[in-house]
């Protein structure tokens, strides 16, 4: 930290934020997250950066990432039938809430197109019959390149994980359960059958194995035996639109780290 | 409705409650909890019940029970290391908020007895070392017809189903986690490891299957990736004292069908 | 309840909902709330209302109301600069879960048309300089006897005691803060100033006196002092979109009784 | 941050967590807790200070104080009544989950003898009748130099300004409302009285005026029409246990700063 910071301060900078973890005071590894500005950055990316990689990152051994607020991220949703998570993230970026630019909507469903265009976002729809090979093969000539965030945004298609290595971008799926409960497809009929009392929903990096990546954010609404499935479907709309937009937000202002399948948010 | 609530107002009750459930509006189970006041209902019991077996209960094929509120129900509290929740329940039930009597505490460790004892209530202990079965067996002798309900107050043994199904009497657990996540032993430690934002506690009741009956109530905390599995442990000794809390006043109150492997909690 | 329950009975209906408060067991003011299924009803209307007025309401000298579910609500949505509460009644109304048809909204400010419009339903500006007065005059004439109720989604305006008076339907309004704390103006910046660490959102039947009208819903979301103004703004706009949306729905489907100054919220 | 950083590396110090808080990232106030462990810090405490004061704090003016995780601080408890917030904090600390040492029990009832003394701690019987002067004057005496922090564990007598000044230790209260909502006596009656839907508690410093000192913590429950004031009060007293108990621990840790009438609570 003190290395971190007075390297900062000695280029110039003034440090707005930082943010520190360590996995234990002793002999754990530490993570740290400093936000700063500095007057003719642009100009000084390469030389402030070289400096750093020799006189500060390479003697502690540290990974080390600077992102720059002006490099906005490109970010691409993915949407099946249902619209509330797709509508609240466009409704979320027009109101300048969410850092990035959206850059596309893909859809296996031909609905969100009006919707969609009030936006200004290029709409594709991919269905994914006859061929899901097909589908993701279209998905990567979209995507490849173009999107440095992708979004499942209620898209109930399971990618496969050759998808997921060539599409070099970092993935956010919404599960709508509380995870680890209830893994898989339908997970508020499973609810209702288990009985809970709270029901859930849980942001997290999409990865190979189904609803097992890093889980960036959750949250949960109570509900009770009154509930039907259709219900909980309801209240859980409200739960998954609030949950992902949270995780996106964080993942956008770079406040996300991972770290052996879990992450470290830091808030500010 | 029409014919259970008739037969109180005709015998000269005044309802003071009333709750309903249906499992489906057309032809699902029904199910129903009232309140009523009746003076001099003591002399006329019986007559009462036979009444209403008769021509209510009968025609209609209703599962019925009349629970009196001056019959209070015997509770027995088993615990093991930790205190906390058996110390809850101790200090809730002196100030009157669970309509009851505890008449005994049982712990297999030797550590409870002088807490305990101040409430005035018999403290046993029962080692499960050497033999899990004979401590089964004894405490079934000090339980069978002398415990209305038994409250597993972070009671750490796995109690055999001959020890439930002799035992003749419902059983409560709470659970350190959100089930049906983290079923089993170490269920922070599990937490911690699996990265969730939000820990929880489950109060239900326990059956052969472990952390497999009908839940009662649940509630959750906010966690982040700070908090050690120790401070998840402190965090959720709150949850827990006030989950079990919740789940054991409802029960004693009357307030909790099982149907399904479900609960019906009827608040009002 | 017998005598209700026993009524509807023998009329031939199906009693599908039933819930009940009593302000206080012996001799308070009773509340009832009874949804039922009856093949035929719409013909049936005036008969079994002049049968139920005479033989059950008059002997117990009860208020009541038969509201039918076919008799779909019309709403009037207002709003001001914000969209955020405009825009997640109209989702939620297209999506199916509010059970009314939104026949106009009104605004102050000119910059909702196109979104409106995707709705298809008829926007009105209707701007409060140079004239409130008029302003009222105008949205009087848009909404008397067009609207059962009127819902402030964020609309700025005070609106006159003569206003409500002669609008002779109830109002909503959304107030963004955790009423009775923070009234008037500005409630964010007074959180701010206050210093607490939870900010609220209430959601209340609007009466003359400015935030003083019964409670339907209220939420919070937890916050620290790292939180500016904006960033309170923000959270706070996903807190009044949820409390706004459950209050309108419970209205629309005649689960609010108020009493009092406060409201009976009958669920189920 | 570099300054300070810089100065603990340099002194051989191992920095184990660091938080800071800015009121504005140009020219606000800057806040700042490190917490560091040293070899041998107990025998440089003086040397340590005076250097930290010269070289770091006087060239940057800042307001600063070292505490030491040995100086255990003493807490002295007041409780009327009710004696759940006394059991909770006295069970809590003898768990080892709160960082200092109580030192006495104060009230003006004398009904928790029996329980005070089964913790080890001196329980002193202070009527506040005839002359609540005298009260405070004999508890000044108990307290003036010997308590590090007063904590108000539902203590309901109001202090006078001229005793909070001359007992010259911060004081923590526990407010049975969600402030600044229900100021003064009776909270849960004029809750209930307003109609709302969550009844809160607030832990704060106490000040000369009642019921506005910097607020540490705050929580909320959910309730309905359904709950007379007796039940507010039950399901308030579980809230009043959780939010002091945070508040006192995290003041025992020093995780509390206090700027214009607000905290900053640095929880890592």
């Amino acid at each position: 930290m003190a290395a971190v910071s007075g390297f900062l301060t000695e280029s110039g900078a003034n440090i707005t934020s930082s943010d520190q973890h360590s996995t234990d005071p002793e002999g754990g590894t530490f993570f740290m997250r400093m936000e700063f500005r500095l007057e003719g950055l642009q100009d000084r990316r390469q030389e402030l950066e070289q400096s750093f990689a020799e006189s500060v990152a390479a003697p502690f051994e540290m990974d080390w990432r600077l992102a720059y607020l002006s490099d906005r991220k490109r970010m691409a949703l993915l949407a099946s039938r249902d619209e509330h998570c797709l509508l609240d993230l466009l409704w979320r970026w027009r109101r300048g809430e969410l850092p990035g630019v959206v850059v596309a909507v893909i859809s296996n469903h031909d609905l969100h197109a009006d919707d969609v265009g009030s936006f200004g976002v290029p709409y594709h729809h991919v269905p994914t019959t006859p061929s899901k090979e097909d589908a993701e093969e279209e998905m990567l000539g979209l995507l490849s390149g173009q999107a440095d965030l992708v979004v499942l945004a209620r898209y109930m298609q399971i990618l496969s994980a050759d998808f997921l290595e060539r599409l070099e971008a970092p993935v956010i799926n919404i599960h709508h359960s509380f995870l680890p409960a209830f893994v898989g497809a339908d997970p508020y009929r499973k609810a209702r059958e288990r009985g809970v009392k709270l029901i859930g929903a849980t942001a997290h990096y999409a990865t190979e194995e189904l609803d097992a990546g890093p889980i960036i954010e959750q949250d949960v609404f109570r509900v009770s035996h009154r509930h039907s499935v259709n219900e909980l479907e309801r209240i859980g709309r409200d739960l998954e639109r609030l949950v992902l937009a949270r995780a996106v937000e964080w993942h956008l202002n770079d406040r996300v780290l991972v770290h052996e399948n879990r992450t470290i948010v830091f808030w500010d």
